[in-house]
């Protein structure tokens, strides 16, 4: 088993949807320090997303305080990569990624080694290692936040593959349900991803009435309906929330006894931001998974939440460019 | 990768819900030599059926020419095995087989080691190393018999899980669909296995002109229709046959466009029984896979058929004794 016995400092850099992120991480330990953070300049292309984050990239090596024993930097990307793990193939947030040979940009630019891994897989392989993932033979990690994704852990590495692999969110739990940002109707992220509850309690939104929790959570606006607005009002009782949660952690729950039922982890591990709400996410999650997983394999998976939050990304993308 | 490059002959067993067969393979060439099969005597019990299956495997020893070349045992058993596989968890076909181990079994009355393997398992590595699977990194192998099963090689090797994976059949993508025969609804067993296509035959026979395809192929008799009593009607223009396939091999592409979306293989092998009308399968499932499967992955897969023939099953258990 994968096992780093010797303290190595990596660079790890973690390009986000929305945030862009640096720190040293110590990969023995998976101490971070000098983390530094900058929104993505999401309207101003590739180019700018990769100048930011060359300098918060530098502020962290600045403030480190042992720039000179960092050996490798570390790459998480917001979406796919190629199968060599060198080349952005896409990014649904930022223009004019596809194609750009991140690690040799990086790489110049750092004059160390550079080493690439998609977001959900850097993520699935930090909790791994660090967190609720317990380093155990087979683990799956399954992100629940704006989007949807998982990363495998199979026989203690980490499973691409062709490249692609682990795409949870549109596996279709649901035919003719819902229509998913890929066109396809049904799929696990276009029911119980954020994108997808914000959708459902804006709709629910035009037939509140004003006394109810989401109307009034939302001050009276539908451009105010997020996720979280609807699961608070689901803590305050409102009966549209309930409908909506409901289906929505079912279906999750469909999917999840059926990643089961494919891979026979001993752990599964839930995090993301929609995952931090666990205990309303539980209520409907555990009778969805009573009714859906196969009884062979009922009692031989531990159900687990993330455990490091919102660290992992970064611990995930440095122990990758070690191992890498 | 893998790769077997001295002649060694096995002794192959396969354990079948209806047939045993036994044979000798030469793990080189995969050339089977003295193919003998039985019944397997369901009604008396694991006891008769291991007795009769040793009956099988003298007589194919016996019958080689080569008996003392012969240096391992190969197993393939129906039905889930444990996770050092020497032990039957259980037989959905035969009563008393849970606990028995079988290799100790094999292994004191042949006097060579025995190693055992889950028949979808063995299935697949037989279909992988010499069939269509071609020896690529990652290939999911389906099975679409009287169940449904996956045997998954993954990273070039077979991915067991914790024990049981692969069991693509359970997987659910119609929720409050047909009943399965593990108690849940809408599985991919319970709408495209040969049972379920068989019980929809027979709903639908009750209904039949006498002048349909579905009934004269039945001879007016509900009990004659099987899954091949359908296929053929289809083939013969019956609207209902045509109704039922449509709907059992678009649930079928949904399941294996959620395998290509998790597990981003470079080939999916389809065999088993009712693949083997493989046009009338193509004719439904090669649009279902257009709706499903999601954009990335189009073109990124190939879609084949077993080419075996029936002997996978064999050689895969005598190339797994070899590797094991």
């Amino acid at each position: 088993m994968v096992e780093i016995k010797s303290p190595e400092y990596v660079l790890a850099l973690d390009f986000g949807g929305t945030k862009l992120a640096a720190a040293v991480v110590d990969t023995k330990t998976g101490k971070t320090t000098a983390l530094t953070r900058k929104s993505t300049p999401v309207r101003q292309g590739a180019e700018a997303t990769l100048n930011a984050m060359i300098e918060v990239g530098w502020e962290a090596l600045e403030g480190c305080g042992i720039k000179d024993q960092i050996t490798r930097v570390g790459i998480s990307f917001g979406g796919p990569v190629n199968k060599d793990r060198t080349t952005v193939l896409h990014s649904h947030h930022v223009q004019e990624w596809d194609g750009i040979v991140l690690t040799e940009r990086i790489t110049n630019t750092f004059e160390i080694p550079a080493f690439m891994e998609n977001d959900a897989n850097a993520v699935a392989f930090g909790e791994w290692y660090f967190g609720a993932g317990e380093r155990v033979e087979n683990m799956i990690y399954i992100q629940v936040s704006t989007g949807v994704g998982a990363g495998l852990i199979l026989d203690h590495q980490l499973y691409r593959g062709e490249a692609l692999a682990g795409e949870f969110g549109h596996i279709t739990v649901l035919p003719n349900g819902p229509t998913c940002v890929c066109g396809k109707r049904g799929c696990v992220e276009s029911l119980c991803s954020g994108w997808a509850i914000a959708r459902d309690g804006k709709e629910a939104f035009k037939h509140a009435a004003p006394s109810s929790p989401l109307w009034r959570l939302s001050e009276g606006k539908e451009e105010n309906i997020k996720a979280s607005t609807v699961i608070e009002a689901y803590r305050e009782g409102d009966l549209n929330a309930k409908t909506i949660l409901e289906q929505s952690f079912t279906s999750l729950g469909i999917g999840i006894a059926n990643i089961i039922c494919l891979f026979d982890p001993e752990i599964v591990v839930v995090g993301g931001g929609i995952a931090r709400a666990k205990d309303v996410m539980m209520e409907f999650l555990e009778p969805a998974l009573d009714n859906y997983v196969h009884y062979l394999f009922k009692n031989r998976y531990r159900l687990k939440f993330s455990e490091l939050d919102g660290q992992e990304t970064l611990l995930g993308a440095a122990l990758l460019a070690r191992l890498g």
